[in-house]
Formats: structure tokens, C-alpha cells, sequence
């Protein structure tokens, strides 16, 4: 196992990462001496882990509430964190309990917001069991849910006590899932590290056949990254932003579609190469460093161009609601080089809607 | 206009205070550069105070939107917080926008609550005119709204940029609203200054009706109170804890009655005689304390005494469920004489239902 830590001052935590290290999760808890725990989860996940982790729980002297929602992004929202408040008030959990969050992006963020609002706050530990769960989404502190205007339009920043990601969650991945969570991966190659995107460019076999040892890298280093960057600065007053390459296109296609068509690291792919292509439209990159990008994006079965049929129009118009605009300009990650990128407000429609016609 | 100074380090804001002093929240929000601003009240208050407020806003170059909520506690719910949201992005408020909470307490708590989970976070400025409100619930940063379960289970922790208390919108607060915020006026007295106390009870005649220097003096010294206490303890670590007095008992009614029966202010006055009185059964404050803080509490027209046939097991389990308990051991804020008070966790239900049974 190895742990990366977040350094947030008094809001440090930090993230474990290892093969089977779901039933040492009880032990683990025993230093934080929360008086309640509940498992907040969904019916996938609770049947192929619920178990192990319960039982790692009463080994170590709690007897968890569960609590399950559906399973997905259209149930990332108001009326779902409503009955999961319910069935905390229900099970009597106080300011000195701890929800624990057991399953992918959409089962963090939820419950990482119901942990930041009830009784003003109580602690919060993400058990991620997607790869796009245990790379990102529940590293950071970001927590949310959907409104139909937008995604995450509603949420807080809340740091969880600790992350505890068991690498072997991801064998029971389905395929599609395993590769959507790729494009977060490659995400970091592009924005901070070269070397890293080389590595994605040469350890593709070992990586699709998930390989132990490749996995534990790219998780780590995956990490290790959002870490740094999140420790910079925790509030996305400035650098966070970076995080969001490939997000501002990639969340208006979702809104656009509505959640369903596309999973979150399939938009957000194709987020990436139309901003990497939006980038070398305005001049600061090269157009061979793009297709570089697109090719990695397109090595992991991921795509990286607009669907056909989708409407611009109203992708623009939903990048102009996104939380990233402000005062009307929309703001762009670009990448510079591999490895580099600026963050830059676009106000040229134009170029924003050749970058998304563009196929390539 | 007096200003009192809430310290926070970067959250640091202040609390103005004067009559007469609406009409230049425009000029006074023109160096916090938010992009847009809405309104967010209820048709009441609307009626009274929303064109002075838009026309000073508009004076200062912000086209508000205006967003209200019916008037009353039973509204204070999620499902009208998402009515709330949708109209913020119907009317594109983005990060750097501001709401602008003009009303009492229900207004000043959801409207926070949905501050500080709209994008994640944007700005609050509290507009109160009611004497609770001024006097209470707009400083400090505490947000929150109802569950069925119990009252601001859903709530953040969320600072405002600005408190603007006009003290001439009391003059239209109908009389009982009135009354029922003296009670936490009173409140400071009994657990922070005894003087303070002694001007309450000398200076009736004028706070009654209405003496502008004695107005601003009491709303002024609560607000010092409350500043002092909430800038050594914003999150409720300790200290703040005190600010509850009251509170155990006064919740557990409103909870118990539906939140229809009694005014907030009014089942706190009924609370803090109760908590008073259990301190004494348990030995830490003289019976004749008891009866000064009853004393005072009736001669401002509130009650002491819980009514007749209400429901004290349905109070206790209420109780339970309550933020302020952990671990089902009930926190309670014991006066030790007037000007002083302990937090201290009850186990004897038979003790708190007698102090609830007690009538006089």
C-alpha cells in the first residue's frame, strides 16, 4: 500500500492506494473515533463490495447504516441528497459521525455534499471503486450535484478525512467505465507532465490488461498530481482551474445531451481534444503536439471527436452557464505544449465553434 | 452609523448599523466588484423595503433580479432552496455574483444556505430587518434550512461580506415579531454581561417603544457579543456553543409544535426559563437568578413557561435528534448566574422533564 498526502493544514489527509486493501478500511477508521458511521453506496456496488466492507467495519466496532440511491448521473441530484439526509436523521448520525462513500463519481459527490450540509458539516471518507473515482473525482474536496441547468451547479468544497482506493475494485469495472476513467489519466499527462503522457503512450498494453504494477503507477502518479495542485490551491482561486482541461466543452456536451449518451471521461475526451484543438486555432500550439494528444485519446478506445448531429448552438449556450464563465467570457484550459498549459478566457464564438465542428 | 468588526482573518466583515441607512447599500457594494447581485426576499418585506433597495442598487450601476420565497419558517425547505437556485441561473449569477438576503431569519438562512452551495460558493451580503435577525441570526455565518426531522439540519457554514441593519425597518415589524427577538437579545445578557442584563431591565419603558439611541445601543451590544464569540470560534468547537442557550429545549418545542405555533424568538424565551431552571436542579445557578431571567423574559411580553399539554416525550426524542447532541448525551448551555453560563452534556431525562414539566 502506498499514501500520498494532501497537504491542506488542519484539512490534511490522506490517500491509500493498494491491491485488497478494502477489509483493512475498519481498522484504519479506529484513529478518527467517529461515534456513527453510515455507507453511502449504490445496488452495483454495495452487492460486489457492501459485504467485505461491513464486515471490516464491525471487526472494528461500528455497525454502519447503508444507505443505497440508483445507480447514476441522473440520480446525482437535490431529491436524492433529500432522502439520503432522511436516512441519516433516521439513524440518529451527529455532528461526530462520518459518512463513508463507497462507489464511483457519482456516489462521492453526492455524498460528499450531504456530509458538507448535514448539521453544517461531518466527516466524510471516499472508498472509490472506479478508476475515474480513485484518479480524481474523489481526491480534491470538490462535492456536488446535478441541476438540470448544469452539472454540479450545486455543491461545496468539503476535503475528505481520507481516501482509500483498493486497486482491485477496478477488475470488476466494466470495460467502457475502466476507459472513460483513462481520460482523467491522460488528462495529467497533458497538463503537468510529460514523461507521465510517454508513459501512457508506452504502457498501453500493460495498463488495458490492467497490470498491477502499471495500475499502482498511474493511480499514484495520477494522485500525486491532483494532490499538488490541490494543495496550491484548494479553493480554485488560480492553478486548480488547470484541473479542468477539457472540462468546459466536455461538461456542455453532457448538459447538452442531457447525462445520458456519453459517460463523464468520454465527453470530457472529446472536451480535450476540441480544446487542444481550440488551443492551436488561437495560435499557442503546435498542430502536431494536438494530434498527438487525439492519438493517445484514441489508443484507449476513447473519442476524441464531436459526435455527428450534435447541436453546437446549444453546447454553446451551455458553456455560457457553466460555473467556469464569468461575467459572459467562457474560460479555457489550453494546452502549449504536452506536458503545459494556460488558462485563458475566449471571447471568439467563432473559434470555439470550429473547434467543435471540427472532425478532425 | 455605527460599524462592528466580525474578525476572521480573510473572512473578516463588518456589521453596520444605523437608521435610516438602506438607501446606501448601492454605493457601499460598489467596491466588492461582484458581476451581478440578486435579491432574494419575500413578498412582505418586498412590499416595505424592495424598491428603496433596487433603486439604490441601480444607482450604483446593478440590474438585480429579484428572487422570493413565500412568506413564513414552514418555507425555510430544500425544496424552495431549488427554487432559488434555478432562478440564479436563469438570471446567469455566476462565481463572482453576490445575494443580497433582505428579510428576518428564514430569508437570511436559506438565502446563505444557498450562497454557500451555488457554484460552490459565492457571495452574501444580509440585508436583516427584523430584530432577530440584526440582532442574531445574520451575523456569524451560520446557513441552514428545515427538514421534517428538525430545524437547520441542512445547513453550511458560510460568512457574509457585509451585515447592513437599518434600524428603521423595525418600525414595521408587527409587534410580536418584535418581542419575540428581545428574547435573544436577552440572551447575550444572560450568558456574556450582567450590565447589559441590568440596562434591559431599566430601560424597558424606552426599548418598547421603540427610543432610536436605546434601539441602536441594544442591537449594537448584542452584535459586539455575538462578533466577540463567533471571531474566537466561527466553526462551534467550543465557545460558540454558549450562543445555544436556550436553544436545546426552545428547537425541541419548535420541532415538536410543527414550527406553526410559536415564533422562534418565542419558544428560545420559553427554552432559556426551562435551561435556567434545570440548571438549578442540578444544583449550578440560585433559584433567585431563576426568577430575575423569567422576570425579564415576561416583561417583555414573552413567555417563560412551556404551555400547557404539550407533548414533553415527543420534546425529549426531538432533543435527541438535535445537532447539539453526540453520542445521545444532550448538550446543554447552563446559566451559573446572570452573565455567565457552562456547556455541559445531561443525562438525567428525569431532571429535563422536570424543568419542562415545572410551572413556576
Amino acid at each position: 500500500m502506498e499514501a500520498i498526502r494532501v497537504e491542506l493544514g488542519e484539512r490534511s489527509y490522506e490517500i491509500c492506494i493498494g491491491p485488497g486493501i478494502l477489509p483493512q478500511l475498519g481498522g484504519q477508521l479506529g484513529e478518527f473515533h467517529f461515534s456513527r458511521v453510515a455507507l453511502v453506496t449504490n445496488p452495483t456496488v454495495y452487492a460486489l463490495y457492501g459485504n467485505t466492507l461491513l464486515h471490516s467495519l464491525k471487526k472494528a466496532g461500528f455497525d454502519a447504516a447503508v444507505v443505497t440511491i440508483p445507480d447514476g448521473e441522473e440520480y446525482k441530484e437535490l431529491l436524492w441528497a433529500y432522502h439520503i439526509y432522511g436516512e441519516l436523521l433516521k439513524h440518529r448520525l451527529d455532528r461526530s459521525s462520518a459518512l463513508i462513500a463507497l462507489g464511483g463519481g457519482v456516489i462521492g459527490d453526492i455524498t460528499g455534499f450531504v456530509a458538507s450540509t448535514y448539521m453544517r458539516g461531518i466527516a466524510l471518507v471516499q472508498v472509490p471503486t472506479t478508476l475515474l473515482a480513485q484518479v480524481d473525482s474523489s481526491v480534491g474536496g470538490k462535492t456536488g450535484v446535478n441541476h438540470p441547468e448544469g452539472k454540479n451547479m450545486i455543491g461545496t468544497f468539503h476535503q475528505p478525512r481520507l481516501v482509500w482506493a483498493d486497486v482491485d475494485t477496478l477488475r470488476t469495472l466494466p470495460r467502457r467505465e475502466f476507459l472513460a476513467g483513462m481520460a482523467e489519466v491522460i488528462k495529467y499527462g497533458i497538463i503537468w507532465d510529460e514523461t507521465f503522457f510517454s508513459f501512457l503512450e508506452k504502457n498501453r498494453e500493460k495498463i488495458l490488461s490492467l497490470d498491477n504494477a502499471a495500475m499502482q503507477f498511474i493511480i499514484r502518479r495520477s494522485c500525486e498530481i491532483k494532490a499538488e495542485v490541490v494543495s496550491r490551491d484548494e479553493r480554485e482561486g488560480g492553478l486548480r482551474a488547470i484541473l479542468n482541461y477539457g472540462h468546459t466543452i466536455g461538461h456542455a456536451l453532457e448538459t447538452a445531451t442531457g447525462y445520458t449518451t456519453h459517460l463523464h471521461g468520454e465527453a470530457i475526451a472529446m472536451g480535450m481534444y476540441c480544446e487542444a484543438l481550440l488551443s492551436s486555432l488561437l495560435g499557442l500550439i503546435d498542430r502536431k503536439s494536438v494530434e498527438r494528444v487525439g492519438s493517445l485519446i484514441g489508443s484507449y478506445g476513447l473519442p476524441s471527436k464531436m459526435p455527428s448531429g450534435v447541436d453546437e448552438e446549444r453546447i454553446i449556450s451551455s458553456m455560457q452557464l457553466d460555473k467556469k464563465a464569468v461575467a459572459g467570457e467562457l474560460k479555457f484550459v489550453l494546452p502549449e505544449k504536452v506536458g503545459s498549459v494556460v488558462v485563458k478566457g475566449v471571447r471568439d464564438t467563432e473559434k470555439i465553434l470550429e473547434s467543435i465542428r471540427s472532425h478532425g
